[in-house]
């Protein structure tokens, strides 16, 4: 249904988004290594998120979804990179929000929730209902839930990194083969597939998911949303149980495929984004490039786009991977 | 000797040098973190050159020397990020380049060098002598010498750092209080400097350096060029035995003095960067940063911005520092 679609995501509302973002998101650089795409055959350009307030992409969707409440409260439920953009976000625009949490939620997490300003409800994951909780909040404060990825708002505030990546790659001159993004509900590349193919309508725009959480990967080849068979993942921000009501219409109609990596190709990733390019990215953020990096993805003669999307890692499990010797 | 001093660097000479960038020097961006903000009570601005091609500021300078010696070859002493600068600034301009390093560098930091084209001529820092070395392949080769610092045109090239600086602080409708950037041979500083008090004539612009590498700190106390006393440092990138020759007449004339961080306040300042802004700094570039951190800038109620210079450190180090547990 393209009409539906657009109605809920378009370049224009990315350009809206972007418009209210202007001054406020960090306009991330798009680097990229000479030694690296040496070594790769390729050109390797990386979005570099992990820059962005809040550490993470998520800032851009939650700015823009919060400051179309009208001024009344929020309301979310997140146990990391969401929370603290629409937390930020809320402090931003003065708004109060309040953050649903599981109380064994790494702390720093919390901690960082709520030293931006946001109300932080702890919850039992083993004994409460979260969606309950949110649900009398929403009605005691007539607060608004602002949702991960299923908001046409968030959608288009996430398509605002496919926005900068066309404008940089048109300034330098380069048409894109590809361009990945890591998904978990999947409003992330909606938006950035979106924008992108937009101005470049053959570049291969796909998903990259950690192994184990592949629902996108899968969902797409089968044209209908499928679970991911769950499991342990090192990657933290990526465990949405399956694609998004919303998004997955969408990724379904301008997606290439999904793209996976195992958890040693997205330790090896983060080591080369630390060595080649200075950024401390997290394992989830890592996943598009440990899909290039792994070989699932050609760029022998390429230019490929990564998104970074996310850099909020414990220094401890950052130093572990680091001491890990491996070759690039 | 004012005039003597604008001839050699000028907001003039800056511009040129950006013109020669533009479209190849990455356009890094000046990051802050709210979060870090609130906890200062304070704004920090980060200007992250880290990013820089090569993995710091040196390519500025660097590319700028090398576009205007006519198409000579080039030549340079180095162990470590002006090699690299000068390396990769060569291989973009087609030119020759043969980088003197001692035998004992760090293996990464000569593969790095030869992996940019150059060819690396190693010496044993005990029993030969560099200088002969680089005259005798200036004989032989015709080659410039290009110097890490005394040189005009790395000057100008390393201001461009301060020119971007001034945009983005005027887009964002801010004037700093103070400017910091770590201070070596000065060349960074001088160029920094002279951009940013031609549009912020109030800021107090400052060196920052490592304890007992203090050479400017001291240099611009006297009024004279003085060497400081040495020993060991983890900044590897800040060891010049004093104030360069025709950077210090117009340091001294510009800045309002230097800063010194002790090693504890360095690494605690690499893992701010780490946490905060999702940088990966080394030593050497984190100083001003750590300046300001440790209590040497007083930042209450105040702007400051630091340039972190670079990103070179090795990964079991970096390891290392992150592992230890210290409050921020």
């Amino acid at each position: 249904m393209p009409p539906a679609d657009a109605s809920l995501l378009s370049v224009e509302t990315i350009r809206a988004a972007a418009f209210r973002l202007a001054g406020l998101a960090v306009r991330t650089p798009l680097l990229e290594s000479p030694l690296l795409n040496a070594k790769l055959g390729g050109r390797l350009l990386a979005k570099a998120e992990c820059l962005q307030r809040t550490g993470s992409f998520k800032f851009r969707g939650a700015y823009n979804a919060v400051s179309m409440t009208g001024g009344r409260p929020v309301v979310a439920f997140s146990s990391g990179n969401h929370a603290q953009g629409v937390a930020h976000a809320a402090e931003l625009l003065k708004i109060r929000a309040t953050i649903v949490m599981p109380a064994d939620a790494p702390r720093t997490k919390i901690e960082n929730t709520r030293a931006y300003g946001a109300n932080v409800v702890l919850y039992d994951r083993r004994t409460e209902d979260r969606e309950a909780i949110g649900a009398r909040i929403a009605l005691e404060e007539e607060a608004v839930l602002v949702r991960p990825y299923d908001d046409p708002f968030v959608m288009a505030g996430q398509g605002t990194v496919g926005l900068e990546i066309v404008e940089d790659c048109q300034a330098r001159s380069i048409v894109p083969d590809a361009v990945l993004a890591p998904a978990s509900g999947g409003g992330l590349i909606a938006g950035v597939a979106t924008a992108v193919l937009d101005s470049f309508p053959s570049a291969e725009v796909m998903t990259a998911e950690p192994a184990g959480f592949d629902d996108h990967a899968r969902s797409l080849a089968a044209g209908e949303r499928l679970s991911h068979d769950g499991g342990v993942t090192i990657c933290d921000a990526l465990m949405s149980p399956r694609p998004g009501e919303l998004t997955f219409p969408i990724n379904r109609r301008l997606l290439a495929g999904g793209k996976v990596a195992d958890e040693a190709a997205v330790r090896q990733a983060m080591r080369v984004a630390f060595q080649y390019l200075k950024l401390v990215v997290e394992p989830g953020g890592a996943v598009a490039l440990a899909s290039v990096l792994s070989g699932g993805v050609p760029i022998h003669g390429r230019t490929i786009v990564v998104v970074l999307s996310g850099g909020n890692v414990d220094a401890g499990l950052f130093a572990e991977i680091l001491g890990q010797e491996a070759d690039t």
